[in-house]
């Protein structure tokens, strides 16, 4: 069994290492892990079939067995995304600003890694590659802990990626991972504020949840999407059929995925009827409010409090019927996670508006809230979408993974 | 008693019409709340009287009840502090970056308010003004719970700033605060995830390590500066001396003061007892390790662990020898806290390798760390010292109050 403390320290004692590496030692570092990936693909794939037996025998979903399984196009998946984090700009050592004070001390503002990235996530293997590949490239350590469905898999391959690191020069102790799946371990992780600079979980609102009420380390709370499309009244109501259709339906258990519909009143009886037949074509369940079902039939599921409050992940849509764009942003303001949140409209001010005033990491105007991803936005890889306000927000790429420091060079100032 | 969640909840709904006001009109916000602390400062002094006179009743240390006295100067000094703040430049709204997606989504990455900010804090009324000032101009609204030595007094600072406020045109509970000083309404403001988008502690080691235990409400740990001095092997001498003193003696209860000054072998001999004259000018305390109390002398009470563990904040210096750049680098990274830290020397190399490799949120080269302040920075007023990582480091200003958006502009796009 990890000793989850011992860990960190080795983990603490690799940061220098891995924070004085050059841009090119990292770039190498990745491309060793790409290579390894390839290479060990048999291994890893054997690994997997052990995890994927093993969760079958105890009864796992079918849903999650699929996250969980690999073949030998999701591990060349997993090597490309290497090779494409490798090749992002690298982050480290920016300046971002400075200034000479007046009696003649030069402040220069530089980005530096966080130093130690805790992370503590659930089934997706792909996971571990994509995390330890973003802290590599961006100077820092991870110390990672995957779910008990995947420990054989992620073994493996953490087993592969320090054998790469070390190839390229790097402690092997720059990607560590806990081989210990109990609620201790990840209690103990949680606390470990002496060893580790950031603490980021990925995985279902239960996972984040305990995270973020247990934690001492500072946290990055990801991916909980309770997103909403506001169809206007001023609505080009092509647009808002398309955009709702994907939205809602293109990958429904992504957090990034509709989960409710809202409608102005000017167009609900238009609108409603025909958005009706596109998701029927889906098979997705439609709850609704009075109105709704007064416009769609008594068939409509009639939704409360809890249908608006939840992030479904599923197929199914909460629809409301709203009086204005106001009473569609007090719906948003209060159901809403701060994620993704779109108008559908051709008025120029309510969009400006809604951008401006919606509390969201990303808000859109005409167009699907699908597109708030990292690789999307051009981050490469994500860590993850940040749901809070402090660090970062929305899709978390290299940046999200730095701090900065003060560099000040004085000739014998004193104050 | 107040409800700190009806506050919460206040807060929450005050904050769309802060986040839409204008610079314009938050910076009059910022030239009344000035006016009116000089307007009325016969009461704010009144009541901070009986907040001395209930101190002094109840054996409070004479250290605490000067940190917690006014005068009139230092009302109009809080006044002018406020004046500073609202000349800064308006952090709100500036476009970050953004990018046009290959499919024609525009992407603006825009600087928006944090939202609501929650600070609990000990004596100085100061900090009531300090934080209103800083949030106000930042868009943001602000919980504040202060201690219950200054209670009066942030009272009377309070409502005249939240009247200041409203003859802005702007809502009153945009500065809001806690009047129940108990442990259970810090503990509940800790708690308040639903309401509060950060929370920055303010005060003493205990107050901070509780808030970081405690707080399920993303934190900025603030304040802890065990702080160090190196003097290098080709140090000058004199700038040692004179950077030595001033760091420890300046102003001894402030975090950005040394705690420990390391020396190396080589210039030991001939500095410490330069050092030792210079700093009994002033009184301090010296702990040395054995081979500096081998060159200064049993007098010199034994340093042991916990000293070099300690903040002392008072006219007491730890003095250790060591036999180069990296063991002083190690004792840093052993005992620092990551607030300032500084080298003094004259050799090009180990300057830079010191402020390239020592983890600090400012690393100085020949200067007083006494500079690790946002008016020294050029911030203006500052919320605190940032000790961690996470979203700002070092002395926080405006921005440190300031999270970013994406706005997506789109035709139509789905993904």
């Amino acid at each position: 069994m990890a000793d989850v403390r011992e860990l960190g320290k080795r983990a603490k004692a690799a940061k220098p290492a891995l924070g004085r590496a050059g841009a090119a030692q990292r770039g190498r570092a990745l491309l060793e892990i790409a290579g390894v990936l390839e290479r060990e693909g048999e291994l890893i794939l054997a690994a997997n079939r052990r995890d994927v037996a093993a969760a079958e025998k105890a009864g796992i979903s079918p849903a999650l067995i699929d996250r969980l399984r690999l073949t030998e196009q999701r591990v060349k998946d997993m090597a490309d995304s290497v090779r494409q984090v490798a090749a992002m700009p690298d982050p480290v050592g920016t300046v971002l600003g400075g200034s000479c004070l007046p009696n003649g001390l030069r402040l220069e503002k530089v980005r530096v890694p966080l130093g130690v990235v805790g992370m503590i996530y659930e089934a997706r293997p792909n996971v571990t590659v994509d995390a330890a590949a973003l802290c590599v490239k961006s100077g820092n350590v991870c110390l990672l802990r995957g779910g008990k469905e995947a420990l054989q898999t992620n073994l493996a391959l953490a087993k592969g990626m320090r054998e790469a690191l070390e190839r390229a020069g790097l402690p092997q102790d720059g990607i560590l991972f806990v081989d210990d799946t109990s609620r201790e371990s990840a209690a103990e992780l949680m606390k470990l504020n002496e060893y580790l600079d950031v603490l980021v979980p990925r995985g279902g609102a239960g996972l984040i949840r305990r995270v973020v009420e247990t934690a001492t380390v500072p946290v990055i709370e990801t991916g909980t999407g309770n997103c909403h499309v506001y169809v206007d009244a001023a609505a080009d109501l092509g647009k808002a059929l398309d955009i709702a259709e994907n939205a809602k339906t293109s990958r429904p258990s992504v957090c990034n995925a509709a989960e409710t519909v809202l409608v102005h009143e000017a167009v609900a009886r238009e609108f409603l009827p025909r958005l009706k037949e596109r998701l029927g074509r889906h098979g997705v369940e439609l709850r609704g409010c009075p109105r709704t079902r007064e416009i769609l039939g008594d068939w409509v599921r009639p939704a409360g409090e809890e249908d608006f409050a939840t992030e479904f992940l599923d197929y199914i849509l909460a629809l409301r019927v709203v009086g204005s764009r106001e009473e569609a942003m007090a719906h948003i303001a209060r159901y809403g996670t701060g994620h993704s949140e779109c108008i559908v409209t051709e008025d120029y001010s309510a969009g400006e508006a809604f951008l401006q005033e919606v509390d969201a990491a990303v808000v859109y105007v005409n167009a699907s809230t699908r597109f708030t991803d990292g690789g999307e936005f051009g981050l490469g890889t994500e860590l993850g979408i940040s749901t809070q306000k402090l660090h970062a927000r929305g899709p978390m790429g290299l940046e999200a993974l730095t701090s900065y420091k003060y560099l000040v060079r004085g000739n014998g100032q004193i104050r």
